[in-house]
């Protein structure tokens, strides 16, 4: 019998802290049928790392909150920050089969390939940011596991486990949908299989992988600091007129008669989409006191505000930072039936991070893709996602800073950041521009709101999110 | 029909701006019936704030996943950081009425009193803390409400929404009950009714409460500020020879023959705890190096890692350190049938905060009250508690830091803060007494064990683990 090599666990743990001191995220994936030995080998690996960086996540059949959530929420919420260590107990593997096998969904994912495609779109995008996945697949010899299952069942205190064992998917299908995932994932991040038939050999195969994946990531970490650019600049291929409309004409008793009207619609759409579980997201970007704020306050008025959210983008936390860009964004998305309103979103990376030479330009020019694929996943979920850049022109600004300046209690809203972007002005266009063109899609497209007049503003958009909205739900289309 | 005063809502606006920047947390509470207008007079509320730290939660009847988890638990979770606001639609008021009414938990909670004093000891405990709660009954003449519910039904839209009202808890029952909660807990944050009947009159009424609010808010902030005193010493009166006794003998063959047997056993406790959802809580506090990390180990080497999380705690974050000094703990306390073992804990409030003047005189003599409260809170939701304090005694610590230095890969666990503390070898004994002192409990006991054998600690820590679990698993008592 194989003993445990001390070595490798000692070699293990002192990898852990580089990667740790590195910063590098670490996810670690234990799939394997049930009574096969993931779990003693799993706690093994707890055990020679610390526990200050390091986390388990087991994954459980959905419960009825988290069919309300996408399908990758519960691992978006679970990735590692910078330096971590996660391990997943089975995973979005698992749980990929778990849709499968009960037809979970079964409106949206009737082709269960959509969902490995998600899969293969979230290790790739994690793995470009820096993340590490090691993917272990547990075996055991059948003797041996049945073995197993029996000293459960027959000690009294462990009886009940076994019959868990009774209502998991059985054996036979888990492995085979389990050989075709790993195959098509192989080339993403290779799974390394392990054969716990004889415990020693087991945790000494895993630890030498482990070992072989922290020393290839330590090597890889510093290529890739060498190598990091930061360039805001971008061949930009965009329409230059883009911007050109900032006027739109609005009466004032026009628009005193068209508000409640379609705030009133608004509400009842709400309830509408409610009752539908259709998720709504909207998302505002604009140049600074285009009017966003005042714009979404219309949108939001006459809502019940126990279904709908407003996210108000700030600079990022230290904490938020130690995640992918998109963590928490990702994290925030809505359940089925709510609303949530983004006042500046996830296109800060390719705005304020491009522009300040905060994401490296290989960072920025990935998350074109990136974003896509992101409201993509959301529109395959069901999400509305709707998209506004309120466009102002440069002597509007300037005004409106001005009053902003010489207006006691609208103060606050100005400050020397504003005035600092506002020098970069050409710059941020260019960015903006770039945006509009590289991420308006069929499934999201851009709808540019001409703002100097802030009442036809209002009215567009809310025209606008009704118009989705009645499309969605009854099939009208207006536009 | 009186008008909203826009006034009132800009003041409102501004003083929030006031506490936010002071750091101030508060929370706005609105009770009431259903179509009693508690929606619309929040989102009233909501527009008025500033989004980027207005935050707002709706209570729901708790779901399964709740149902595992203490009751005050989503109130944890979601209690506002520093400086920022939270609106509870529906609160722990609510929550407390739904338990009652559906008969919730009903083999802990026979008597709904025990939840109202753990309502009242959680906004004692956060108020002490410079939290600010406002609370808001919302009525209306039930004749408009009748209106409103007829109009709720009649528009296709809105009818499953009158559907829900019908399923809510009935309005007289929940009326009754909020009588008497609102009396009962007036003196600790009073209670604000407002008369929804006629909006503009409802709105401002919200608006006044909320001013003179924020106002008294402020001043107490500023009066605070200047008490503050930063004190660490204590009147002790505890035994002085608390921890004489740090030698405890056990034979290299009696650890060996003993450790597999007990560790056999805490896994299958830890199945039997799981099969009737009792939750386990190990806490280690003890002098630095006394082998804290090295008896956890021993408790989880046989452990199922789907059951049990290890919290090692480090010095808290800034997002940590902006919530009350509890928040990071209660968060983390483990779901029905699940272990949470914690290396260092809330403890560290009257150790390391006390002598290092982290937490001022006043907060530190207010936690160990606070502390038994707490664990108070989690027996009575059926949780056991078991507090390790590990003793070394000072030669032996020096003898195991110098090893730790002349070992290579015990390097890493050395550091100078490592001597700084032992430098305060007896300002830390002294907390470590009081501590003791004032925080053993009939439902929580410390239990001192002699750690200069790490052996004979690992086998005593094993041996309290299991015979507390046996005895509350099968009332077997052998201590």
């Amino acid at each position: 019998m194989t003993k445990i090599d001390e070595t490798l666990e000692l070699k293990v743990a002192e990898l852990a802290r580089q990667t740790h001191e590195a910063k590098i995220p670490v996810m670690i994936v234990f799939e394997g049928v049930t009574a096969s030995g993931k779990s003693r080998l799993s706690n093994e690996l707890l055990l020679a790392l610390d526990a200050k960086y390091t986390h388990f996540y087991a994954t459980k059949s959905p419960s009825e909150e988290d069919l309300r959530m996408p399908f990758l929420f519960p691992y978006w919420k679970n990735i590692p920050k910078k330096g971590d260590i996660t391990l997943f107990f089975r995973s979005w593997y698992a749980n990929l089969i778990d849709y499968k096998y009960h037809n979970l969904k079964a409106d949206i994912f009737k082709d269960h390939h959509i969902l490995m495609q998600e899969i293969k779109g979230f290790e790739q995008m994690l793995l470009n940011d820096g993340y590490r996945i090691i993917k272990f697949n547990v075996e055991v010899d059948e003797k041996k596991r049945q073995e197993h299952i029996q000293q459960t069942k027959e000690n009294p205190l462990t009886r009940w486990k076994a019959q868990e064992y009774e209502k998991a998917i059985p054996a036979d299908i888990y492995t085979e949908e389990m050989e075709y995932l790993m195959k098509e994932t192989e080339d993403i991040a290779p799974w390394h299989t392990i054969n716990y038939t004889e415990r020693g050999q087991a945790v000494n195969d895993m630890y030498e992988h482990i070992i072989e994946e922290l020393e290839k990531a330590l090597k890889d970490k510093k290529k890739k600091e060498e190598n990091k650019k930061v360039d805001g600049k971008f061949s930009e291929h965009f329409e230059t007129d883009m911007f050109e409309d900032t006027e739109d004409e609005m009466s004032k008793s026009e628009y005193k008669d068209l508000l409640p009207e379609l705030q009133q619609r608004m509400r009842e759409l709400q309830y509408a989409l409610y009752d539908r579980k259709i998720p709504l997201i909207l998302v505002y970007e604009g140049m600074d006191a285009a009017g966003k704020g005042g714009n979404i306050k219309r949108v939001r008025e006459s809502l019940d505000p126990t279904g709908y959210e407003v996210n108000a983008i700030s600079a990022p936390t230290e904490t938020e930072l130690s995640y992918h860009y998109l963590w928490r964004f990702a994290t925030q998305v809505p359940r089925t039936g709510h609303i949530e309103i983004f006042d500046r979103s996830w296109y800060g990376r390719v705005l304020v991070e491009r522009v300040e030479g905060f994401a490296s330009t290989e960072e920025w020019q990935r998350a074109y893709e990136e974003i896509n694929d992101f409201e993509k996943s959301l529109e395959i979920e069901g999400a509305i996602v709707i998209k506004f850049f309120l466009v102002l022109d440069k002597e509007e600004q300037l005004e409106r800073f001005k009053e902003r300046q010489n207006t006691p209690e609208k103060q606050y809203k100005i400050t020397d950041e504003d005035w600092r972007n506002r020098e970069k002005w050409d710059i941020y266009l260019e960015a903006s521009k770039d945006m509009i063109d590289q991420t308006s899609t069929d499934h999201a497209p851009w709808i540019i709101v001409p703002a100097n007049n802030k009442k036809a503003a209002r009215i567009k958009a809310l025209r606008a999110i009704i118009e989705r909205c009645e499309a969605r739900l009854w099939g009208v289309k207006r536009y």
